[in-house]
């Protein structure tokens, strides 16, 4: 299937538009009428620079409010129509989007609205134009696709074809399997976009909330099932109004939005399974999904790696040694392997900077996120040594895949150091939380997920007194990877996108936290403060007895219980944008501690208003 | 009645909430208790902190889940709230929130909440406390306060009454007349909020858009009227759930709620009408509204005046002199002043810095603003000579008020200039246009709205090449005074929320635009330019003649038309961050040209993108 994306989902001039949609790697484009409107250039010269940049103009949009009315009203909109037919014609654009009435419509007849339709159609074909008909959600008498069908049917004419929109017929909850039935050659145009489950009216919904496929809650794969089945072989575009979207970066939006429509293409083809070679998708499979099997690394970047390798060593960790050639140093405890980079750090006090996970196939898994897009890290900084690749995620981390392993092949490289402890009391690196700049988390959530193959929990809220942050964790099913991505609060971040302010943590994990905790102290380790009120308060919510209370308080430790175990955890004190986290988990408690993160936030901004005022 | 806020709508650690809430002159505060739970304060540290600031500690809230449970859930509960009703008596604080049911509840008995409440009647008994119940709107099974108060009477308990929320029964569209009904001395608690009319699930809507009162849609004027003929003279609090609040400045917001409990009770005061005497409201009219009578000046800031100096030359504006003090000129053409400040002005090209209105008693315009909490201008700096005074807007604008008169008192003080000129192309001022900090908008309205007694009308959203601007017009009902606020789309604006980045402007009216236009384009003023594909759709849409279309190209005139009447108008190039509009309307045309602002929007990015890049 060929890729479109509509101008009105990205930011910018017309211009720059095409030029980002180009540079991402679409095969065409949907005109948003208002976007060649307000633009300085000609017809002519959208015409020519679509030319030049090897884009077609699939869609001319939208055409509103035409049938179901009185003669005077269709005439007025015929001779609307007849101009942007012309207009088209000079744009070279065949065909046109007619949405079903939402406003002008004043009667309901089935009859009427294809008698209509077919003098528009007339007119169109007078001009080589072919018309898409689609039922907009909250058409006033056609909503849904079946109907918009029926109508095609009705008109019964060659230039007038069905647009099937995802949207329009799943924020509906209706059922799409119906659109297996339709004559491909008269669906002539797919518009394609996801959206997060909300419970609001339909067209506040779609007018600011839509996403780019994967990026929400809509069941997609199998409606591109649907569709493949009726033997759509066409274009397949993006159709995406996000309030986000039309204010971001504009070629990292793109870039977004071609991953969402790669990533969908290969969703597909695993929803069709062996079938999928019956229909003429025209397209190629991604390279092999890998479920990854651990964190290989995670990496601090610092200027000054006192602090950090201090908190390191309170918590047991082992110094490994310095990289052969490079000013990185190697940390580990148990399977958690921590790096201390050096490089590109000033100005920079500590930063969580990057990761690494494992997959048995550390190429394989390259060269799918490769086909995702992933943008190349710009330097090999990591592990040089070995033929691996690391991406930028769109928060601006850098992610590395390393091959399964209990000692990962790089290792070596890091020489002079300590041989590992036999035991340790940390046993790996349980999870990784990363802060999102507010226009990067919808694209982090899709990138993450696709590139690296992790699912997507539900999304969650949590008080802090700079606001709520949203916080949504992607993971693998047996939780051997867990990101944590936590949208940061407006107030906090830093000016520019790809240093976000707020606090970002690697949490490890312990079978045996107040040991840890207590050796940790001993070592001279300060906790983040945990105030009483809490103690106070968990002791009325879980009925601890008074020596584990008294246990827990003693040790800043944080608690929290759920029908499948318990939980307990700490934190360090911050170091620049960074701090630790320990954890244990008793049971088949799965969670995060979710309702102590009020607790560490509050206390975090209380600690850093201290230090800063 | 006292005033009192939730601490949870605010921003900051429990310590700052307090400072804040007393220095905005709230009587109290509800106690969130998370709020007290994540604080490092000891609870008696926060009742002294309450005592030295003035503050009355309310209500401690929530309790949630409590009735229609088993036993073993019962117990449980009773438990918890044991240790909690002993936590508030170490705060003072004598009332506790009991919320409906959500999510324990199995058995829907109204005895048996009844009976298990009352159990918990008699366990807060022992401890001094009292509970106010209620019905939150997406309660399981009580969800009406019609409901609440049904339970309430089956409890039967002197420690047992209702909590009134305006959301939770405004936003169920339920009637609040029954209110008066209730015996004033079973209503323990009034919480108010509004909200603006969306439509979405009540969760969402509750817990992220309720607004000050004054600030959404809802009808609290005559909510509070009902209360009052309740008899009711307690505390009425504020209750709101914002996510921008939530991460705004403590102060400035709690000012904002502090502003909207004075407006309302106004408002309340002003919907009783004559019977307002017959209830012990125990609270003051405001200083009495006047409607404004028109702009008496509007002001724009400039290190260099030259540029603004020459654009108000070319569309006829007279010099009209210098003040005998200060670095600032005034201009005028027909009944439209604009005054040149170059006072502050470092770093300024050009801003819009303020305006003034005329009302026919400025002094009591000045005492309803003060009473209102509108904050002084540091400096008096316009108008010296008169006893007048100014105010900060929240967005930073200064205001402030004339007697209405076609001359104001204050133009002798400008004397050296000439004459102003017997006829005039531009008449007056049509409308100001001002950008708001996203975190202001909501404040901002209110702020206009009660200071200056203008309407609020619906807003909009207008798309730009950097996302959707949100816009709302706020005017007088005559029109004679119009605002437009605009939201500045996040990538625009400025670091700090004093300066917001995104062009403002001043749009004069004119009855002869066409003659207005070519004077100014012979006077050598470039105006943005229109692109050509507008014209190309303007004629689509309207079937203009094409010396009409051939006319406004030529001078880059903007068109719509609606039912009512025509509008033309044009824009000037923008300096620094402001422009000027001229504008004709032709007939009843009471719009600003919507249709027409993405035009603009693009021209203006476009614009700026040639020159800056």
């Amino acid at each position: 299937m060929r890729t479109s994306i509509a101008t009105v989902c990205i930011s910018g001039t017309l211009e720059q538009k095409m030029l980002a949609c180009a540079k991402a790697g679409f095969d065409g484009i949907e005109i948003f009428e208002q976007d060649l409107t307000v633009s300085a250039m000609s017809p002519e010269e959208v015409r020519a620079l679509a030319d030049r940049l090897g884009l077609t103009l699939d869609l001319f949009q939208p055409f509103r409010d035409f049938e179901g009315v009185d003669g005077a009203t269709l005439a007025a909109s015929l001779a609307r129509a007849e101009a942007k037919f012309k207009l088209m014609n000079r744009l070279g654009i065949d065909t046109i989007l007619l949405c079903s009435n939402v406003g002008t419509a004043t009667i309901n007849d089935d009859e009427l609205f294809a008698t209509q339709i077919r003098a528009l159609a007339e007119l169109a074909a007078a001009h080589g134009v072919k018309i898409a008909y689609e039922a907009l959600a909250w058409g006033k008498y056609v909503n849904t696709y079946l109907h918009s069908w029926k109508i095609v049917e009705l008109v019964d004419h060659p230039n007038v074809g069905l647009c099937l929109d995802s949207f329009h017929i799943l924020s509906r909850g209706d059922d799409p399997a119906g659109i297996a039935d339709i004559p491909a050659e008269k669906i002539f145009f797919v518009q394609l976009a996801d959206a997060p489950v909300l419970s609001m009216d339909v067209l506040s919904w779609s007018r600011h909330y839509r996403v780019f496929p994967g990026e929400g809650g809509f069941e997609l794969d199998k409606f591109m099932g649907h569709l493949v089945r009726s033997g759509y072989d066409g274009i397949v575009s993006l159709e995406i109004f996000n309030d986000v979207f039309r204010q971001s970066n504009v070629e990292r939006t793109a870039v977004d939005g071609m991953r969402s429509l790669i990533w969908l293409q290969d969703r597909a083809i695993a929803h069709l399974g062996d079938g999928a070679a019956d229909y003429p998708l025209g397209i190629a499979a991604l390279p092999g999904a890998q479920a990854p099997s651990g964190f290989d690394y995670a990496e601090i970047r610092t200027e000054d790696p006192e602090a950090v390798a201090g908190m390191l060593a309170q918590l047991g960790f082992t110094f490994r040694g310095q990289h052969r050639r490079k000013p990185v140093t190697l940390w580990s405890a148990g399977d958690a392997r921590i790096i201390i980079n050096t490089q590109r750090s000033r100005g920079i006090t500590a930063e969580v900077s990057g990761f690494g996970i494992q997959v048995p196939d550390a190429a394989l898994g390259t060269r799918r996120a490769t086909a995702l897009k992933a943008p190349a890290v710009p330097r090999h900084h990591t592990v040089d040594e070995q033929p691996l690749h690391g991406f930028t995620a769109p928060d601006a981390t850098e992610v590395f895949f390393g091959t399964t392993s209990a000692e990962p092949a790089w290792a070596p490289e890091f020489g002079n150091g300590s041989k590992p402890a036999d035991t340790s009391l940390v046993t790996g690196i349980d999870h990784i939380n990363l802060a999102q700049p507010w226009q990067a988390f919808d694209e982090s959530v899709l990138f993450y997920t696709s590139a690296l193959n992790l699912q997507a929990r539900p999304g969650t809220e949590v008080p802090s007194p700079m606001g709520l942050v949203r916080s949504q964790v992607l993971r693998t099913a047996d939780g051997a990877v867990r990101l944590a991505l936590n949208i940061v609060p407006h107030g906090l971040e830093n000016t520019t996108d790809r240093a976000p302010g707020y606090p970002e943590h690697i949490a490890v994990h312990t079978d045996d936290i107040v040991t840890l905790a207590r050796h940790a102290v001993g070592a001279g380790m300060e906790f983040l403060a945990v105030p009483n009120n809490y103690y106070e308060d968990l002791a009325a919510r879980f009925g601890l007895d008074e020596a584990t209370l008294g246990q827990l308080q003693e040790l800043n430790l944080l608690y929290d219980r759920d029908e499948h175990g318990e939980f307990l955890h700490f934190y360090t004190e911050t170091v620049g944008t960074m701090f630790l986290e320990v954890v244990e988990r008793r049971g088949g408690y799965d969670g995060y501690g979710a309702p102590n993160a009020p607790v560490r936030l509050a206390a975090q901004f209380e600690r850093n208003r201290l230090t800063t005022h």
